[in-house]
């Protein structure tokens, strides 16, 4: 039996369609990209809920958006959860503002019900996790955790030849009354809402997925050189055909490495031909590789395979491979994922363990504190579309469990702190 | 030992380098494309050149011009010879222009030497050969030669939405004074002079290539479908990947299709992916196929198996292949090429027999006339270049080939069909 849930689970899903009205498309998703008018609008409603229930706005240098409730160690290293407010350009209501609707419900019921943590809990909308307006996404929590220097992210241009810090900059100037956060605090531990993006919980019929890790991924650009040449006149023999080495490499990656086993993924999706005329021998192009799997030995052996291949298939054609990302796979930790399968449990939500295949911002915080997801489903798996859709029960349990595990972790590491320091 | 040229050679190579100045572009080539302003202004200036030498100037509804120099007998057939002014928007100087105003150059040096040939000598400047600006070119021989329908051609865009129709309209109304010959005139024969537009000539040390016929062309849409996945979530085995198909396809086709014989032409040129992102399996490519052949019967069975392995490499996606073009090979008339051999004979210029691989206007009118080109060298065999060149002594050669052929032909026409009327 599933008990009450411990949120107002009607204020929540009122909010959650009241922020999908911002930047709200006519097929029923969402266009609110990082630091547009969109999501500076996103913002001022959700500090106005936040002002209600007595939480403090702040902000920080990389424009990521804190809510804290105050602990009763305001000097100690907060509990931090949330997720984005940003969205794809024809994206959906839930991919990110559910977490941080869940995390904002979740911190507004402690504040709402005079209970007062160990020590903050902030809730926190990272800032471009997206990355469709500025490339690449996760900026907000990069920034936070060291992994990307402000500089670096400030210098990112959108299509319009817009940069990150005249945005970041408008988006100060819209609250300027906001104080400001010193980059990259110390943190207790992170939780983190999402819509799993994938079809597992639907068809397990399982509520809650407590997410064990984040599966590794690997992306590359690959450019193939041949040379130019007029179709109608230039000898089969002598050509440098680009695209012709291209088909090849990009037939023996498909048929090796994307047949390594069954949790492999293997990805080709970006395609760009020079001179790309009907009647010109190509004699460029460039390609993209996008590469994952949960075992980090696995995706490092791929990786050096996939480099392998392209040389041994390229001739007569040269090429060269650029690594760009290059994400290990990480797993959550132990005692929150624990913390989160009693919860829903206790609640009577039927849960599954389950890897996350895309990334989210908490694989970067997983580097500086324990951290651990939530995954609720969404309708036939499908994200990053206007029709995304989750049931508002489903958020309304993610949220919930949110509540418990943030009561349960706040206790076990009050007694846990009282023990070390009798200890000591 | 070559001998003095039978045309003005300084006139020829001053007009072809005036001519080069309308729509020249800062590196030295030419962007004078089909029915712009610049080939409005070279109408003007081949005009006035004409009406010097006493040719009369007309035009028929395709936009083509002619410059009648008159013969014995002004209701007869008359014999054509010439190519278009238009040129690609980074072209050079002689594509085309060469072969106009080395026919130009012919009748001038006829009606100066008051050699009034059998029937009319009409110079014509095919409209639109290039199809750069509309697609596809070739559209005034097309349309002369019924090929193609007026209308449909006035319907073609540019890129700024310009119909053809509009600017032919805009082209007429320049020269509201022309008189307007009908479409489709029959004709005694045809000759057009060309740059190679490849390198045999000039390793070979030729000035002048008999061209024995253009190879036959076939041109292929192919459009694969699969669906769009998640690149991190969707499992391998799963996937209806497009361009995984696309790159199985592309592999069997150059490995087959290139190496049928050493005559085969095998080209994959354009390439689309949808939606050509990093993370997201294609779900849709579609790309073009450039198939030529000097022998139909070998250009007709390779494309019956470019369908069949399509559709053998394409499961688990669908593929639908469309032909566009199917331009069979031609072989031009062997009397003009016998006479076009006799003639750079005689002016002591070394010849060989050669196959055009691109297409030119030469291709149409062989269905309704007999016809025959003259190639003269071009520097490197780079053409659609804007460092295209070609020297004034070959082309000067050319004209001079063009001229001799001229007088040859029309007195043998003139005592074969006094033969044929006293013998019927």
């Amino acid at each position: 039996m599933t008990s009450q849930p411990l949120i107002n689970a009607d204020r929540l899903w009122t909010r959650l369609m009241a922020l999908a009205e911002i930047g709200a498309t006519p097929a029923g998703g969402v266009n609110r990209q990082a630091l547009s008018d969109g999501e500076i609008a996103a913002w001022r409603r959700v500090i106005g809920w936040a002002l209600e229930a007595g939480l403090t706005p702040s902000t920080d240098a990389a424009g990521n958006l804190f809510l804290a409730l105050a602990g009763q160690d305001r000097a100690a290293p907060p509990f931090l959860l949330g997720s984005h407010l940003d969205s794809q350009p024809t994206g959906g209501k839930f991919d990110g503002a559910a977490g941080v609707m869940a995390a904002l419900e979740a911190a507004v019921t402690l504040a709402e019900q005079g209970d007062k943590p160990a020590r903050d809990v902030i809730v926190v909308a990272w800032m471009n996790e997206e990355g469709s307006r500025f490339a690449p996404g996760m900026m907000g929590s990069e920034a936070f955790t060291g992994e990307r220097d402000v500089a670096a992210i400030r210098a990112a241009r959108d299509a319009d030849g817009v940069s990150v810090g005249e945005a970041l900059d408008r988006l100060h100037q819209a609250f300027r009354d906001l104080p400001h956060r010193p980059l990259g605090f110390a943190v207790e531990s992170y939780l983190e809402l999402h819509i799993e993006q994938g079809p597992l919980l639907e068809a397990a019929a399982c509520t809650i997925g407590v997410v064990t890790g984040i599966q590794g991924k690997k992306t590359f650009q690959v450019v193939v050189e041949g040379a130019e040449g007029h179709a109608g006149t230039l000898a089969q023999q002598e050509r440098r055909d680009a695209l012709a080495a291209f088909a090849r490499i990009a037939t023996a990656l498909h048929a090796e490495i994307g047949t390594i086993d069954t949790d492999i993924k293997f990805t080709i999706g970006r395609v760009a031909v020079m001179p790309n005329a009907p009647s010109v021998v190509p004699s460029r192009v460039s390609f993209s590789i996008d590469l994952r799997h949960p075992e980090n030995a696995a995706l490092t052996a791929a990786g050096v395979r996939i480099t392998a291949l392209c040389r041994e298939y390229a001739p007569p054609c040269t090429v060269t491979v650029t690594p760009l990302v290059d994400a290990p796979s990480n797993a959550f930790d132990p005692q929150l994922q624990a913390s989160i399968a009693r919860a829903s449990h206790d609640q009577g939500h039927p849960t599954m363990a389950i890897l996350s295949a895309a990334g989210h911002d908490a694989r970067h915080l997983a580097k500086i504190c324990p951290a651990a997801m939530i995954f609720i489903p969404c309708r036939d798996g499908a994200s990053h579309v206007e029709h995304e859709w989750a049931e508002p029960a489903d958020v309304a349990a993610g949220a919930s469990v949110l509540v418990q595990v943030l009561r349960e972790v706040e206790l076990a590491r009050r007694s846990f702190t009282a023990r070390h320091e009798s200890g000591g």
